[in-house]
C-alpha cells in the first residue's frame, strides 16, 4: 500500500508541528509520498519585496513576480527544509517540483472567466518515475509547482497534486491518500469525528446540513479520487471511501 | 563517457546566454550532469531584504538569513528555471540539491581561522544514485547546496561540487569535466588559448609567469581531479590532463 500524505500551511508555518509531523512521517511503514503546500512564508516574502498578493475566491493570483516568489519559497526554502530534516531522521527523501523528471505535467489555466496568471491544472502524472523512485528506497517530496509541456512553471493547488498523484499511483499499486487537516476530521453536530463517509452517508450529511460550505467540495474530491482508484481518502481521521 | 559541466554567474545572470547554453547542453550526446553556481540574483535578493552580503577572500559568508536566501535562489529560482527550460527542449532533467536522495553529503567547515557560517565541504557523493538516474534517462542538475549528516543545508562551492561529482562518477564510468568559463580558456602571452596542459607543461607555464594568481589553483584542482580518475578537465577550451 502506497501512502500519499498532504500537509498544508497549518503544519508548515509552525516549526515545532512540522518537526513533529516529519518524525511521524519518517516512522511510517511502507512506500510513501509527501505533498506540501505553501504557507505564510510566500506571502511574507512577497510583501517584503513589495509584491501585492491578490486573492480571488481564496486562490492566489500568480503574476510573473509572484511565480518567482513561490518558486523560491515552495521549491527552494520549504521543500529543501523538509528534505534536509527527513535526511537527518534517516529517511532518504528527494524533493521534486513537477518539472523534475517531468513528474507532473500541467496545462496553464485559461485566462477566462478569471485570469489566475501562472496557474496550472494537472494533466499527467509520471507514475512510473515515482514508482521507480519508491523502488530505489527514495521518498518523493512534492512542492505545489508543476510544469507545462512548453517548460512553463505553474503554481498548482497542493490538494489537487496530492489527489492526482494518489490516483495515478493507484493504477500501479493500492494507494491511500491522507489530507492532514487543521481539525480532527469531518465533525458531526456534536463535534465528534465522523469515522467513515460513503457516497450514501455523504448525501445524508448534506441533507441534514451537517456538512456544508468548504467541506462539500473537499468530500466530493475525495469521493472522486476513490472512483478513480484510490482505496481510502482520509480527511483528518475521517475515512472517505466508496 | 559521462560529461559533467559546470556553469557560473557569467552564464546564469544572462538570460540569452543561459538559453543558448541550455540548447547546446540539451543537444550534447551521452549521459551528462549539470552543476550551476549562484550568480547575482542571490546578492540582489539579500540586498532587497536588507541582509548584508559579507565576503571573505572572495567567498560569501553564509549566516542563517543568507542560507535562506541561497536556498531560495539556488535550489528554487535558478534550479527550477534551468530544469523547466531543459524540459521544454525535450531533455528530461531533474533538479537536485545535495540533500535530495542524499546525493552529496558535506561537513560544515570549521569556524577557525575564518567562520564562513553555513558552508560545507563535500565528504561523499552518492555516485550509484546519480548513475541510476542517468540509466533512467534523467539528467541531474545540481545547485550549489549540500547537506550534512545532521540534516543541515550548507552552501558549497560549485566548482568543488562539479569536481567531486566528476571524480565520484569516474570510478563507475570514464568521465570528462567541463568548466564553462568567461574566457575562451587558459591564455598564453599572445592571448591564444593553450590547447593542452599536463603537469609538466603547468610547471613550465608557472616558471614563465604565463599562468598566475587565480588561474593556478584552478589548474591545480583540475590536475587533482585527473589524478583522482577524471579523464580530462576542460577549462574553457583548454584540456587539462595527466
Amino acid at each position: 500500500m502506497i501512502s500519499v500524505i498532504k500537509i498544508g500551511g497549518n503544519i508548515i508555518d509552525n516549526p515545532e508541528k512540522l518537526t513533529e509531523f516529519l518524525k511521524e512521517f519518517a516512522s511510517l511503514e511502507g512506500p510513501k509520498i509527501l505533498v506540501h503546500g505553501g504557507g505564510k512564508e510566500a506571502t511574507a516574502l512577497a510583501s517584503t519585496l513589495g509584491i501585492e498578493t491578490q486573492m480571488v475566491n481564496g486562490r492566489r493570483v500568480t503574476d510573473s513576480e509572484t511565480l518567482k516568489v513561490v518558486t523560491m519559497v515552495y521549491a527552494g526554502l520549504i521543500n529543501k527544509r523538509i528534505v534536509a530534516c527527513l535526511q537527518s531522521l534517516g529517511l532518504n527523501a528527494i524533493g521534486l517540483s513537477g518539472a523534475d523528471g517531468n513528474a507532473i505535467q500541467s496545462v496553464r489555466r485559461k485566462a477566462k472567466p478569471i485570469d489566475y496568471g501562472f496557474v496550472g491544472d494537472v494533466s499527467k502524472v509520471n507514475a512510473e518515475l515515482i514508482k521507480s523512485f519508491l523502488n530505489q528506497g527514495l521518498t518523493p517530496v512534492f512542492c505545489a509547482l508543476t510544469c507545462s509541456a512548453q517548460g512553463q512553471l505553474l503554481n498548482t493547488n497542493a490538494d489537487t497534486i496530492a489527489s492526482s498523484v494518489a490516483t495515478a499511483m493507484s493504477r500501479i499499486e493500492p494507494t491511500t491518500l491522507y489530507y492532514r487537516f487543521e481539525k480532527r476530521g469531518v465533525l458531526d453536530a456534536q463535534d465528534e469525528v465522523i469515522s467513515k463517509i460513503t457516497p450514501e452517508k455523504f448525501e445524508q450529511l448534506k441533507t441534514d446540513g451537517i456538512v456544508h460550505s468548504g467541506m462539500i467540495p473537499k468530500i466530493e474530491n475525495a469521493l472522486q479520487a476513490c472512483r478513480l482508484g484510490v482505496e481510502t481518502v482520509y480527511i483528518g481521521q475521517t475515512a472517505v471511501s466508496l
